[in-house]
């Protein structure tokens, strides 16, 4: 076995070629700023990333091409989302399976004395109860922020569920898709959702650099943009436009990240996302079975591969996670993350704070092959 | 001919080979999350990014790597230092040459009557006296914020002089220098800089989609992060950290435009920034000279070529300037920019709102040739 690579729910490492010859090819041939110029190359530009948008729409299920706001990565769309929508007195419910992408901008939020926020408690195996949320809401709240999926647990929440109970309470329903976006399909108008924050660079196969948002119109008109500028747009006038996508797109955008991205959800949509999940399904229950039969093993989190993306954290008996981690790179080339992945509560959830877990995570690139080694390796040590 | 591009001040169209094989190469052979993990890829990609810091703070003279903070775009790091500095009451220093970059955010902040701004106005040749500084400052100033040359004029401003008056008074000195950086000589420290904002894809050749700022110490202590989000670092915690760069660098960056950024840049310092400035400047004293001889055009600005980067403005004596921006390139493909340029007190202030100019901005990858077949065709026209 040459490498194997199990960490992508922090990046996927493999792109599909075009993704790679997209993005060379834009700036050999192509390379100037879209919609800031009247030429051919400008307006080719502009039209590559009019076609992105098309394509993020179409995939994602939301009605209208503008919604779709370009950021630098996700956890930048949700600090759009948290500093532009909330206000003095607001009501935010999310949970403790959250990315410090959520709670970092929360507690900033929260030590301003700006808002309240409900942290909503995942079980010892990281499943969630929709219930808790209709019992959270008071009238200050304005919104539910929750991952699609945890990345530590790699737990599926009821997001359906949730979606429902925001639209019968009138409250703004937002969701992180890092650990979603790609592997499993999303449907922004079915899910009722007023704001899904995607990355690139992770299962949707583009390249680090570029993420994005999707927003409602209702929720578009209440949040300020949290950064303004030039959006070669109303350029006689020092305030931000107030349509979209421009009054969240300010300065110059990664036209070649997005032509990247637009490459990866092209490659997704021709092998069918369908076809990725049921892969990526498969190697999760070879891996979970191989784990069950290493008893120095827990797995932490659900063992219900039908409530999991392929995400799997593990702790080992008399083992320290970091030294175990540096072993199986070391002395077995595979490359896995040890730790707290950046999502403190979720540890605390799952009573692996602080010393964290060994997360192996499969991607669309993953061979039965490979988890096989995987499992080899770890009976072994 | 085959076509001119002169629109540099917008974006750089032909990059060094080296910026986009840089790129391809790390995306097709590391492509893994930098400091995000601990094995081999993951550890190369955390020393590509610290390497391109080396590479920045070299070229801008600036002493700590870790002062180096990348963004997306340089509308991303001045929205930073506007909204993660100034406070209920602060004043702010800038002037009537500046980018919505600047003149939005601020205006944003005036409207939620947080801050007051001065704008220092220029004169109608686009020159600035910096005693109108001095004259301005209050005891509730805490920031300057100019742009190092203006994209409307190219008029070059007197920072230094600038510098040591902030300096004398002890406030907050900071520079956008979206028209500068690649082509001027910046020195960080000698300049008395607190901040030193940089686009990555004008004259440093690098990829759209990655900027980045340079910040002191003593302004970076007083600066909340805008963004806020998983770092990497102190993952037990909800909370930022406050040391650099982890303070304001939040979620994955972008590292294929880190990598294509310090290739322009190691592409400048190999040229040498003096052999590119005198490049630039021959053809503009070239341009600046044969535009004198239409008698129905008129040069905005000033036509001292030594306080000027090599940007002009003009418009056409019963022309308008839209339609001969489209003639341009249509039947001469001359590709150049018509309008506001983003900057309409600019305008304002040289006597060219609403209607604007019609800009020429030279670069790097220009030649004599281009230049005359350019005047040639003007002054057909």
């Amino acid at each position: 076995m040459n490498q194997v690579y199990l960490d992508n729910a922090a990046t996927t490492k493999d792109k599909p070629e075009t993704v790679i010859n997209k993005m060379s090819n834009f700036m050999k041939k192509i390379n100037c700023s879209p919609g800031r110029g009247g030429y051919q190359c400008a307006i080719e530009a502009g039209k590559m990333v009019m076609d992105a948008r098309f394509t993020i729409a179409d995939f994602f299920k939301a009605e209208q091409v503008e919604n779709i706001i370009f950021t630098k990565n996700i956890t930048e769309s949700l600090n759009f989302l948290i500093k532009g929508l909330l206000k003095k007195g607001d009501h935010v419910i999310t949970t403790n399976l959250e990315h410090n992408a959520v709670l970092r901008p929360l507690k900033q939020l929260e030590d301003k004395d700006i808002i309240k926020v409900s942290y909503l408690k995942a079980d010892q195996k990281g499943l969630f109860d929709p219930y808790l949320v209709s019992e959270s809401i008071n009238d200050s709240t304005k919104l539910i922020l929750i991952n699609h999926a945890s990345n530590v647990t790699g737990t599926i929440l009821p997001i359906e569920e949730i979606g429902q109970i925001a639209s019968k309470h009138n409250v703004f329903f937002a969701i992180d898709t890092a650990q979603t976006a790609g592997i499993i399909d999303i449907d922004f108008k079915k899910l009722n959702l007023d704001f899904l924050g995607f990355t690139g660079h992770k299962s949707l196969l583009g390249p680090q650099g570029i993420g994005g948002m999707i927003i409602s119109d209702r929720l578009a008109n209440q949040m300020d943009s949290l950064i303004t500028g030039g959006t070669g747009s109303l350029s006689e006038s020092v305030n931000q436009p107030d349509f979209l996508p421009d009054k969240f797109e300010s300065g110059t955008i990664n036209t070649p990240g997005i032509v990247g991205l637009k490459a990866g959800i092209d490659y997704i949509q021709k092998t069918g996302i369908d076809t990725i999940f049921k892969h990526e399904k498969n190697l999760l229950d070879v891996f979970l079975a191989g784990l069950k039969s290493i008893k120095s093993i827990k797995v932490h989190g659900t063992l219900d591969s039908s409530k999991k993306v392929p995400t799997v954290g593990l702790s080992v008996e008399d083992y320290d996670i970091g030294e175990l981690g540096y072993r199986l790179f070391n002395e077995y080339k595979i490359m896995v993350r040890s730790g707290l992945h950046c999502a403190p509560l979720a540890h605390k959830a799952i009573g692996t704070f602080p010393e964290g877990t060994l997360r192996f995570s499969i991607g669309w690139k993953n061979t039965k092959k490979e988890i096989e080694y995987t499992l080899n390796v770890l009976s072994k040590l």
